[in-house]
């Protein structure tokens, strides 16, 4: 997907949101360079191209820190708590598959980038929503039968906290053919190896890191290995709207599970704003390597 | 009022609201330029200064038309045709004036700077709620005193369609005293001398232009005689939040009629975001010459 004019002043919250976690003394440089760097953007490549740049900007100046790492480690615990909880809402409905998925795609809330206001009532606000949701049933079955038929899954993991649902959701995939991708480096709330540690996703299903820090998959800039078990893969489960900017133009059998969380992302993708979304590849076929 | 970090988001979805008037051709230097500009904001001056400069950016685009002339049109037009019930609904009310007043401060809702999503329903959601919205009864009080006990009332007006409501409120006033302030050149939807006359302002009370294309109230901008007809004023009423932004730190005798429609002016003023607010003078003394 294509950067549109009115990414733009998203772009320039994103900023202002991080300010309070930078020195005081560094903001108002900050906010002039990403000004700069968004008066010379490329609107051809994909939004999460040009957030890489400002946290680029924003690290630069603030000695490369990853500067949400206490809000990620936040959110884990937060969702961490009620796990319990959330397990029993899955084993005790009547279709644990559908309900795991449905409260993965609620995590999708859990976003320091595009949703600027996030409360830990949000989450809660979600998962009612969600699991009411209107989300066609072909789309949920077309999912659950590419899972069962494929024989390499890549789950491409996307925000802290939401990483606790998609550990729930993938305890209902067939044994042994699962890989957990994280981001190679900090970049806004995106998940880390140390995330997928924290929530135990390393002892579920192997989990790799794709060797970028874009708040996105841009295979260009991932690492080699990583760029191997996407090419192998017959099926990607891709969370989030940073992964669907990144990938969504791609030939490739993904399925897209995301919250739409602006105008840009429902024009683009012809969902409503604010809908719990299960999309299927374009084409159906276009599978990885076997 | 300073300029804050927020407000640079702030300003860039001010252009993107303004695009779908210029050519397409246009658009993306359009943005561009807005980006510059923003890169190399004088963060002293106040946000209405540097709207300025983006509206100058566009015009100069855009063969220096006045893109917002046929939304104010429609902006008072929709207005002017329920002024018969609005006009019923203060003469009816147990305190004309105050009902006038809270109706002249609902009209601020009308405005394409602040407020990025105008549509009709608006006005009349917040009428309903200003009508039973809290506001101080010694505020209101003190602007009732302060207008019977005034020799020269200057009206800062504010937008298109929000002129129409100014126009019942000014008609509580004790008659020959107030003299009513329009922009001196088009820039968003701030009202001019043809709104003024198109909804009968200039049958009511004389009208002067202050000579300047700012959203607010720029002393050092505005023409000569604007600012004797200011200097001259011992009651000043400023409307909306882009002269409260220009004026907020002056020594003067202004009472200011607002909604409070972002964080930042939250802030600045102590009053919660969308809030209708009458804002007496800080020192409470401090009149024109007399």
């Amino acid at each position: 997907m294509r950067t549109y004019f009115q990414c733009l002043p998203c772009f320039a919250k994103q900023a202002v949101n991080a300010l309070p976690m930078i020195d005081e003394a560094a903001r108002e440089d900050v906010m002039r360079d990403v000004m700069r760097a968004l008066a010379e953007i490329d609107f051809a490549t994909s939004p999460p191209q040009m957030a890489k740049i400002i946290f680029d900007i924003i690290k630069k100046r603030c000695g490369n820190r990853d500067f949400y790492a206490e809000a990620k480690k936040k959110s884990n615990a937060y969702v961490l708590e009620s796990i319990d909880s959330f397990r029993e809402m899955i084993d005790t409905s009547s279709d644990p598959f559908e309900t795991a998925l449905r409260l993965a795609i609620a995590g999708n809330v859990i976003d320091f980038g595009a949703k600027h206001d996030f409360s830990d009532h949000h989450i809660h606000d979600n998962i009612d929503s969600v699991l009411n949701a209107e989300i066609p049933k072909k789309q949920i079955e077309a999912l659950r039968s590419a899972i069962d038929e494929a024989a390499n899954i890549l789950y491409l993991g996307d925000n802290a906290g939401e990483i606790v649902f998609d550990t729930l959701f993938i305890e209902q995939f067939p044994k042994g053919k699962t890989t957990f991708a994280v981001r190679g480096a900090p970049v806004i709330n995106d998940v880390l190896m140390e995330d997928a540690e924290a929530v135990g996703m390393i002892k579920l299903v192997p989990v790799i890191d794709n060797g970028a820090d874009v708040p996105g998959t841009v295979l260009s800039e991932c690492s080699e290995s990583f760029k191997k078990t996407f090419a192998k893969a017959d099926l990607v489960i891709s969370k989030g709207q940073g992964n669907y900017e990144t990938l969504n133009d791609m030939e490739k059998h993904i399925f897209f599970l995301l919250k739409i969380k602006c105008d840009v992302v429902a024009r683009d993708s012809g969902y409503p704003l604010n809908s719990f979304v299960v999309m299927p590849p374009k084409n159906g076929e276009a599978g990885g390597e076997k």
